[in-house]
């Protein structure tokens, strides 16, 4: 129908979640009653790839060398909890009981799609208990899901900084098994913090 | 965590269908996997929104004045065929039963999204069969859907073209082939049962 149509439509089945008729539905939308969000669109997807890095401490996304929570003064150096997703970062935060540091796997182990250590920032995990700023952690919390790769990532991390002689603790299996952290209530999470082993 | 990432998943929002949770989950996605496929959407959006136009004879995308179905010199003038998107069509011509003509709406009726008849072309459909090129056109096919909105489209197209005295039909309703009848609606049973021939 249209070689610029066809392309968009192409293009927009690169997002995840995104099959041929979503895709279409889109294009359609953005042509017929949205262009200047089409070209806002544009704009943000530049933006972000131009400007988003990882943070040289926590590895989340940043525009800084340093993210805002790894930059904040008030924070508790002695306490550090591993996340798989910026997204999961977030749920913890909003909880409000949580105000240590973070490091933010962005990923999971995941054998089967070829995710394996060096994918998830594990060396630099390992080097960042390792270096000066290491000497203070008191304990790590493994906060990835509880699912079978979350939890294998827990483990293999586990066995890895305990080896190191690093406390490390797991969030208490008040998170219902099965679900990813991002879409667990707050309270749920709250408490699992709570009672973390 | 990041303006350029925020206003990213701000963007991604635009999307019919896209929450704040997709959209994050989009914005990781092509920021941690994937930039090469957020410049190119970039770039297919752009293109698109500069490229892509409204086709002069049937209203459906196209970047030439006229697109290839109204130019294919082999389909038959006689049959003018109105659906509602682009989708339909290709889904219709996908059958192969059909070599007429088009005219696409680019939308259906809605009176209560303020959709009303000069926002889905029904002047060019007028214009269309009222001009040289309407003189050859003997039955118009309604093929928009069968819901609520779409029945109410054809009903109002259908008095429209029928006070001047043009041919109007409409896609038969009628039980989806393949089906049995025990899981068909009731409602499509019995307007099967009224259409049988
Ligand atoms: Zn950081
Ligand atoms: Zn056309």
């Amino acid at each position: 129908m249209s070689r610029a149509l066809d392309q968009l439509i192409a293009a927009l089945q690169r997002l995840p979640g995104v099959g041929v008729k979503s895709a279409s539905r889109m294009a359609y939308h953005l042509l017929q009653h949205d262009p200047q969000g089409a070209r806002h669109l544009a704009d943000a997807l530049v933006q972000a790839v131009d400007q988003v890095r990882h943070c040289q401490r926590c590895h989340t996304f940043t525009q800084d060398e340093i993210c805002d929570t790894c930059a904040d003064p008030a924070r508790d150096d002695g306490l550090l909890c591993v996340v798989e997703t910026p997204a999961d970062q977030a749920a913890l935060e909003r909880t409000g009981v949580y105000r240590g540091r973070y490091f933010v796997l962005m990923g999971k182990l995941s054998p089967l799609s070829g995710v394996g250590p060096s994918d998830i920032g594990l060396e630099k995990l390992l080097h960042r208990l390792q270096g000066d700023a290491g000497a203070v952690v008191r304990e790590v919390v493994l906060a990835t899901s509880f699912t079978a790769e979350g939890e294998a990532t827990a483990h293999v991390i586990a066995q890895l900084l305990k080896s190191r002689g690093v406390k490390v603790t797991r969030l208490a299996r008040g998170v219902p098994v099965g679900s990813e952290l991002e879409y667990v209530d707050l309270g749920t999470i709250a408490h699992a913090y709570a009672d973390r082993r």
